[in-house]
C-alpha cells in the first residue's frame, strides 16, 4: 500500500465531504494541496482540514506540487480544462459527477487520460452506497434470479436550490445532476440500455431546465426499468437522501426503501434487512449514507492506484452512463425512442 | 326511479360479484333471467341467486324475456356478438372489460349500440373504487395543485391463473386483463395521453402472452405517468387486489397506498386517510374494495339509466383507454413511441 499525495480543487459545498473522507484515508493518502477560484474557499478549507498550500490558480499547483493524484471536486463546465492540464503532467485524476456537461467534453475528457495513459474514475458514489452495496451482493448471489425489471426513484421536495443555487440557472437540470446517479444503478442492476424513451418536466416556476424527468430503458437481454427523476416531488415520507428502488427477477422481488433497508422475497420466504453505512465521525443524519459512500468511492480509488485494476467507474464506464444521460434528453426533445451511442 | 328488468350472460368467476351486486341492488332491478353455453353453470347461478330462468342461447333467451338492459359478463371473444343480438332487440347493454380482443371489434361493439340509439357502459371498475374515488374527488378539490405525474402500478405475485386459466393461453395477457384497468385509471387522473411508449415481457415460462409490462404515457398538456403492470413480480407486502399510485401536483402529492390509504401533501401539512369500502355483506377480504367498486359501477349503470346521463365509463370513454392498450402493444412490438388512435 503506497502512500500518496493528492490535491483537491474545488472547495464548494460537496468538497468538504472529499475532504472529509480523504481525511479518514490519511493512512493511505495525504491531501497536500486544495485549490479554488475563490481564494476565501481554499484558505478555509485548508485550514480546516489542515491542508500545507493552498491555490487559486490550477497550473501553479500542478508546477509546484508532486502529485500522484488530483480530485477534481469542481462544477461540470470546468472539469474537461481542468483534467487535461494534470493529464498533461501525468497525474491521474478521480472527477466528481457530472463528468462534464455534454457528451462531446465527457468523450474529449477520457480521451485526454487515455492519450496520457493514465487511471481516471469518475465519484460516482451511489453505487458504493451501503444499501446498493449489499442489494447487488444479494442480486448477486442469485436471491432474486435474473433481474428482470427495475424502478428507480429518486423522488423529492429537498431544497436543492438552497445549497447549490446555480442549479436553478442550468438547461440540463435534474437528469444531468440526479438522474445521472439514477442511470448509473440502473446499470448496476439491469446490465446496459439500448433504447432509452424519456419525458422531462419543468415543474417549479422560474428554474431553467427540468426539474421532473421519467426514463423508460430497454436493456440488453430483454429487460425493463424505469428512472424517476424529480426535485418537484412531495412524496411522504421523502426519502432524501436515498434513493429507493425495486427489482423484479425471476425468482424473486427486492425492495430498497429509505433507511438503507432491504427487503426481497423468494421461494424461501421474505427476508428484510438493514444495510446500515459505516459511521462516518463527521457526518450527519440524514447524510451519513451518503458520506459513507464518498470515502467507500474514495477508498476504490486508492484500490485501484494500488493494484493497477480499473475503477468500477472508470471514464469508459461512466461514459456508458453519460451515453443515457444524453439520449434520455435527445428523446425528450425528439419524443422519439433513442438507443444510446455507448451502444454502438 | 324505474324498476328495470334485467339479465346477466355469463355465469362464470367474475360474475358472481356482479350477481351478488344487482342482488344488493334489487330495489332498482332485478335479474329476471342469466345465460351461460354452460348449462350447468348457468344453472347454478339461478339456484343461487333465485333468478327465475336460466338460458344456454341467448337468441332464445332474448326473444322470451322483456329486458331493459343485459350484463354482458362473459369472456372478451364474445362481447361483440352478444351487444350485437342485445342491440338487435332494443336491449341497452353493461358489458364487462376488456370491451373487446382487440380495436377493430371495440369500436364495432361501440358502433353497434350507436346505430341502435341505445345507451351503454362498460363494467371498469376500478375508477369506483373508494380509495380512487376518494383521491380523484382529493385532486378536484385542488388538494395538491395541478397534476403532473403520476405512476400507476399493479405488480402481483398473485396466482389469477388458478380462477381463470384461460389467462395463461391468451397472446394479449397482462395489459388487455388489468393493464387496461391501470391505463383507465391513468386516464383519470392525468387525462388522454397522447403518446405512448411501452415494453413487455413474458417472465413465467409456458404461458402464451405478456406477463410483465410498462407503459410510459405523455398526456396532452405535458404530464408524464408511467404504468407498471405486471403478474410476474414478488412486491412485500403484495398490495393485491390493489392498486396503488402516486400523483405529482404543481402543489403538493398524494399517494394511495393498499388497504385503502390515502396520503397527501401540501402547504398545510401532511394529511393521512383510508377511504374503506361500503360493507359487502357477501365479500371478503381482501377482496371488498374490488367487490364495493363493482356494487358501485353497476350503481352508477342503473342512475344512468335514470336520469340519461352518458355513464362515466360508456363505449366511447372506454374506446380512449382501449387506443392505450392497443397503442401500448403496437410500441412493444415496434420498439417506437405511438400516438393512440383515439388523439387523431
Amino acid at each position: 500500500m503506497t502512500h500518496r499525495r493528492a490535491a483537491v480543487i474545488g472547495c464548494g459545498f460537496f468538497s468538504q465531504n472529499h475532504l472529509n473522507a480523504w481525511n479518514d484515508l490519511s493512512e493511505r493518502c495525504s491531501i497536500v494541496a486544495v485549490c479554488d477560484i475563490d481564494r476565501a474557499k481554499a484558505e478555509a478549507a485548508a485550514r480546516r482540514f489542515g491542508v500545507p498550500k493552498s491555490y487559486t490558480n490550477v497550473d501553479e499547483m500542478l508546477a509546484n506540487e508532486s502529485l500522484d493524484f488530483v480530485d477534481i471536486a469542481t462544477t461540470a463546465p470546468s472539469h474537461l480544462a481542468l483534467a487535461e492540464a494534470c493529464a498533461a503532467k501525468g497525474v491521474p485524476v478521480i472527477v466528481q459527477k457530472p463528468l462534464a456537461p455534454d457528451w462531446t467534453d465527457a468523450r474529449a475528457l477520457v480521451a485526454a487520460l487515455d492519450r496520457a495513459g493514465l487511471p481516471m474514475m469518475v465519484h460516482e458514489n451511489f453505487r458504493f452506497q451501503a444499501p446498493l452495496l449489499r442489494a447487488a451482493e444479494l442480486v448477486k448471489s442469485g436471491a432474486i434470479g435474473k433481474v428482470v425489471w427495475g424502478r428507480f426513484s429518486f423522488r423529492t421536495g429537498y431544497d436543492i436550490y438552497a445549497g447549490q443555487p446555480y442549479l436553478a440557472e442550468v438547461e440540463r437540470f435534474a437528469i444531468l445532476d440526479v438522474g445521472i446517479h439514477v442511470l448509473d444503478v440502473a446499470r448496476v442492476f439491469m446490465g446496459e440500455a439500448e433504447s432509452v424513451a424519456c419525458r422531462t418536466q419543468q415543474v417549479r416556476p422560474g428554474i431553467k431546465g427540468e426539474d421532473h424527468a421519467t426514463v423508460l430503458l430497454g436493456h440488453v437481454g430483454g429487460g425493463t426499468s424505469v428512472c424517476e427523476i424529480s426535485y418537484a416531488s412531495h412524496p411522504e415520507p421523502d426519502p432524501f437522501p436515498f434513493m429507493i428502488f425495486e427489482l423484479d427477477g425471476e425468482a424473486g422481488s427486492l425492495r430498497v426503501d429509505a433507511g438503507c433497508k432491504i427487503v426481497w422475497k423468494n421461494a424461501s420466504g421474505t427476508h428484510h434487512e438493514t444495510a446500515a453505512p459505516e459511521a462516518v465521525a463527521w457526518g450527519s443524519e440524514p447524510w451519513t449514507v451518503v458520506q459513507d459512500s464518498v470515502r467507500a468511492t474514495q477508498r476504490h480509488w486508492l484500490d485501484c492506484l494500488d493494484s493497477g485494476a480499473v475503477a468500477a467507474t472508470s471514464g469508459h464506464d461512466n461514459l456508458k452512463t453519460f451515453a443515457l444521460v444524453e439520449a434520455a434528453y435527445a428523446s425528450a426533445a425528439s419524443g422519439q425512442i433513442v438507443r444510446p451511442a455507448s451502444i454502438d
